[in-house]
């Protein structure tokens, strides 16, 4: 059966990824995957969250949002209201959690980092789109902070990104778009490094548990996805 | 003196404006004002507010929001404190009631359009930049429920646009940038209509009273700039 | 066409202001514009919102309310429903943007005055009366101040005042009663000060645009009705 | 030891009660007990909440609020700070029970009374003095419905007022001042009939429990100053 | 007539209070009165409420809360609301307040206790439990501080208990379960300390006022309703 | 190394379930794992969220909150912030979704079982605890159901139960007790039917990533834990 996009079954969706796309902010990413297209700003403030004050530790939190037109039909404002649902809630952890196992938080001083995502146009993985721009715009925002000499150390460990897959109609599928992820029978996002070390995995079965051997394929080839986009964010990044 | 960028006192920044511009929506439009970038969707809906019903009248409401980065300083995101400004809900409450003066709300019938319009980049003049850019987004969303034969009759009566003008040092700007806007003496919102007459003028004194003679040349710069701005829709819209 | 009420186009309706109306507040008014009546109170602390501090600079901000049963509809308490609207954050927007106008914040010190604006009864025009009522309320509280020996400078620099005016059935008329409001095409609320400078104009097409024309109108008339109302004021403050 | 205001501990303010206060409402009063001021209005609706629909019976409900000002210290208002405070419940649930309790709810039919209690100027006593006006505004709505012939039967069923005492300085005293109140050992609110009989007491120890004697003398004082406060509605309602 | 359960009129439910329930707290009581389950916890915090600091003096705060399905129909979560009602507003002041009646506050020194009364089973009297309840784990906690060597003196001055009582067809009273509260024609609750005296009384008429002479009948019940209450603390806390 | 309490790497710690907890609950329970206590109950009602009506399917949603006192420190209440917090919302999501994993909603109907899931102590694995003992409420609210005839047929398709596997200081552990899950390298809660089938994984790497034959491990343990949870339940019900 073929993918709606004619792509192969372990086959990514075009990445492009555009840096300073924001001229405010410090680092700034537009990442379009596909049709799903998310701009990515990073913030580098001098202060942290109470309860981590006086601990010469920094901190890493992330922001997500959708524009009210991003998807196919119109989702309310979440500030009209006036709550932020259990989904965003979610994913910011997710972003959030996942940024921080590669970044050295006392190198990082303490200092905030708070990661905005913003979906502009929503087309399925936009959480796992999310966390790869972030990964680039958190590493020129804290490139900017060396070039400064705020930051002595550059405080990024390693590279990662994040991607989709999922189980459709029985089949395995890599980076699922919105037509196929409304149909999933098991849905997956992994988060892993260059190094091949997972950061994050979290797998649903929609309807269908899924067993270790298919655990197996999915693990697989997240991770040739994964290193894809590994290789797109250095390319971006001049490495 | 000189302007930052070296614009004439009666100059706008130079505008474009992208039709089609998120896939999703009936009508949506990038709209750019120098460095001042704002996504505009129009979403069109079969409902009208509870206060409306039975009426057999439409009606046409504006959101806004500015993404987190959007300005030099990180804004807090509104829906992360539980509620929406003060300023947010003035200008949202400006842009409806402009689009709603140049639209026959009976010929739109019982449906509601909402327009979105979200800052992605901020340098001055957004809520001028979304009322043009809206409008050429509720043209596309309304011409097509005609196209779809959903409309009998295309219900917006007239182009309309709007821009800033301003004093600051003594001077008599067009089309402020936000280095300007944030020193000016006198801050002016005007929305005119092809046929040059006013929509709406919101004028304040920010320290310096103004007297009737300035107001004739606010106004009369005002109306320049507008003319170009409805000129630039029209080139886009294709007429 | 006769108004409701007799008065001709260009006649206020009946004014009086009720200097000391509430005990406790440093300054307090009770303005009555027909039977639109506003509880004005200035209450000034010794404290300025976090942005301002060290500036050396004072504040002025003003808070706007309805009781429920001050319009012939009972309108739901803001309170009760945990959110001010848009119209609420536009008009106290206003009121303290045009008191902030005439006075001098550095003579103020690191001060803010707070000015509550409570409809009792509602018969349109309640944020012209407001703005009217609180210039009063705030020269008395700031007056105290004087007397105090406080401030050293009284820093109130012009008298001010405020009204609407609007066309209603094609004719130009001044300070409109609800039944006028609620029908106008074209509704403008005018600050003034006493030299007969503006400090916000507000106007808006409702459903019929205004031409250069008749804006000189509006504001010729709007400019008579506010120095009679600043002649009310002067002769209740003893000037 | 004499009271502040030079009263008997046995004697209430002077009382005042101004009918027709609020010219939109069915029913509105403004209650004057010395220098507490409370404006009630009472609106009619056909409606009742969800949990009645179909039950043939009326509810009757109260919503309480003070002006920032009414205090000698300004209040943040409720509605700014998006909500209800404890107190402010616990007064509107006294209220809205308290009226419930002379009221024949089936008689009244599925509508709904709101009452709204608003303190424009507070000196103790504002929840007693609300009960006292509330219930003549209730009167003067519902006497309107008969009037109008909605209502078949007048369904009030007896006369109501409340009134504070408490214990200070080791005196009993009627009708406690702010003065009074906020330095009582004991504070009890008291609601009663025409013919004598409690609708609610809520007494409270404020740091010395009473016995048994005392609180007889309590009841006995205030047994009297309800009785004088019926005897003002009654004069102001042409009994 | 006889009591659903069985009970003689002025006979409380079985009660049982187990100390140490919840092993994190310095205080903590399961309490069951009949099917009535409420857990009780007190937290010693080093810090007063911002109105009071400087003043030497400690503070005790209390909280209330229904799990949803304490009740026979699930109750919405107050968290997921997003506020807190009226009614528990209410239940949390009384316990507040009764506590406090009964310590030292200057003996507490600035500290705050915060008393959590959370219902996991309700059949009636659930403040009323949560009163009797409360106050061992209060003791519970404030021996761990004396013992800890934090409070140099026990600061509880006086045993305390609350009980219900009412009228149900006629009939006075003791304890209501829930099918007699929510039939009650008189509903009161009482505070009341070791030496019988009151520390609240709050009692309301539901359709029925009552009379100075049924007012004594439900205090002598409660009162003897409330000793043997203070009994059963008194035993459990080993006096 | 040995744990705290002695444990075995890959043993559970003592489980108890008891059924009918809460005498209101059409299913309800109290799952005991070690210290970490939850009241899980399961209310059944006749309507679904608005998105699903008229498809003839049901819905199975959770809600989870903790007591304030059930950690070592007071958590403030979510009902007293006026919000639900991030990690609140990412567990009931959770558990929502693994419930719904095992039931054939179809069958169900067009009814709501809402599960809540109340944390009255807490020492780790609330998340997994609350999955666990929701399952055993679920059940017997849905043979509650069909003993009522209510439903034809049995809709739980399968056990299932959950459990947290992590790594501290290298070893990989089964059951984390929050001593344990506070300093946890890896973190990974693991949902599965009694065939072994996943139906969630979560694994977060705190600070170290990890690799393919790790995840193997932490599979294989949260494997034999759930076999043995699934007992458990069985033996309770009655299997």
């Amino acid at each position: 059966m073929e993918r709606n996009d004619g792509r192969a079954n372990d086959q990514l969706r075009p990445v492009k990824i555009t840096r300073h796309y924001i001229k405010h902010a410090e680092g700034s990413v537009l990442i379009e995957m596909g049709d799903t297209k998310v701009i990515c700003t990073a913030t580098v403030e001098d202060k942290v969250p109470p309860f981590m004050k006086g601990e010469g530790k920094g901190w890493i939190t992330a922001e997500y949002g959708m524009l009210p037109r991003s998807a196919a039909t119109r989702i309310p404002r979440e500030a009209a209201k006036g709550k932020i649902g259990g989904r965003t809630y979610e994913i910011q952890r997710l972003i959030g959690r996942s940024l921080r196992a590669v970044v050295d938080l006392e190198a990082l001083g303490e200092r905030t980092v708070t990661v905005d995502c913003d979906v502009i146009q929503a087309d399925g993985g936009t959480r796992t789109a999310s966390i790869t721009g972030a990964f680039v715009a958190l590493v020129d925002a804290l490139r900017h902070q060396v070039d400064q000499g705020v930051l002595e150390k550059f405080p990024v460990l390693d590279y990662m990104a994040a991607v989709s897959v999922g189980k459709v109609n029985g089949e395995i599928l890599l980076d699922l778009a919105f037509s196929e992820d409304s149909v999933a029978e098991v849905d997956m996002n992994v988060v892993m490094t260059r190094g091949g070390k997972f950061l994050e995995i979290q797998g649903t079965a929609e309807g269908s548990p899924f067993d270790r051997e298919e655990l197996e394929k999915f693990l697989e080839m997240a991770g040739k996805g994964i290193q894809q986009l590994i290789q797109a964010q250095m390319e971006v990044l001049g490495e």
